[in-house]
């Protein structure tokens, strides 16, 4: 066996990927508030969900998955805590996440990223990879939103914009 | 002024990045894939791209950008040097770039990842922001091809299968 040296780069700091993560976060908040208030409920193409359950998904993901991190507590996902009515209901609890995503995302150690937790009890990945993952599905699930919005005949915010 | 000590933490090393994006990749081969050949180019909602055109700007930017950041070479962004004509055309085109990418994303150092640079003449970034810009469009227009799919009644690839 021979002993390979290997030269690890960095690619991006804690710090960078939280404020990327707010960035498609504060995009996500405008895509609902391009919707109609009543699309926002309703509103579907092919059997799948209008975007205010989307948005409850990402509300039940970010906060509670990083405070599961942080106090390593496996409890499962749980979607049915927030029921909002109005689209007003959806946006205050948006923000009260802002909060708690900036505050057990800090609480996170560099050693902590690499390292494998179950999250929700069901989800055993890197930290890093459960984090990319929380932004990635965002992502994934604003994009049917877009075509929703464009199908509704609303112009949707640029993509590009974030802050 | 006083001087701030900042405690700098790594979230993720390049070589994951790239995994990272590769098994992204794989999965939007597997959504061009899906869509019926007529569909593929034809196929859209609410006005926007058909799949094949989305997944044309998608080749015009990964391997074309990581080579301008490596040959720091500030050459426009063009999506019309690849014009397929049949899915086949496109996955063959989609599998070079997967190459192209390995072979340009090893040549960044780790200092470049965090240097300004202005891409395709037009888009002044740091790099690793530049980098994460094409992974989240590659993402969001993805979400767009899983829109369509399901319109269409076909059902898509799971979200969280890479590789």
């Amino acid at each position: 066996m021979t002993t390979t040296a290997t030269i690890t780069k960095q690619f991006m700091t804690s710090e960078q990927i939280l404020e990327h993560w707010q960035g498609h976060r504060n995009l996500t908040r405008r895509v609902i508030e391009a919707f109609p208030e009543k699309d926002l409920f309703e509103f579907s193409i092919g059997g799948m969900r209008p975007f205010a359950k989307l948005a409850c998904e990402l509300i039940g993901i970010g906060g509670p998955a990083l405070k599961g991190i942080v106090d390593k507590n496996m409890e499962a996902y749980n979607e049915d805590g927030f029921k909002p009515e109005t689209k007003e209901d959806l946006l205050k609890k948006w923000d009260e996440e802002t909060e708690t995503i900036n505050t057990y995302f800090a609480q996170i150690s560099e050693e902590r990223f690499q390292e494998t937790f179950n999250l929700f009890g069901q989800y055993e990945f890197p930290v890093y990879q459960n984090i990319l993952y929380f932004i990635d599905n965002e992502i994934h699930h604003r994009g049917q939103g877009y075509v929703y919005i464009r199908a509704l005949g609303i112009e949707p915010p640029f993509f590009w914009e974030r802050f």
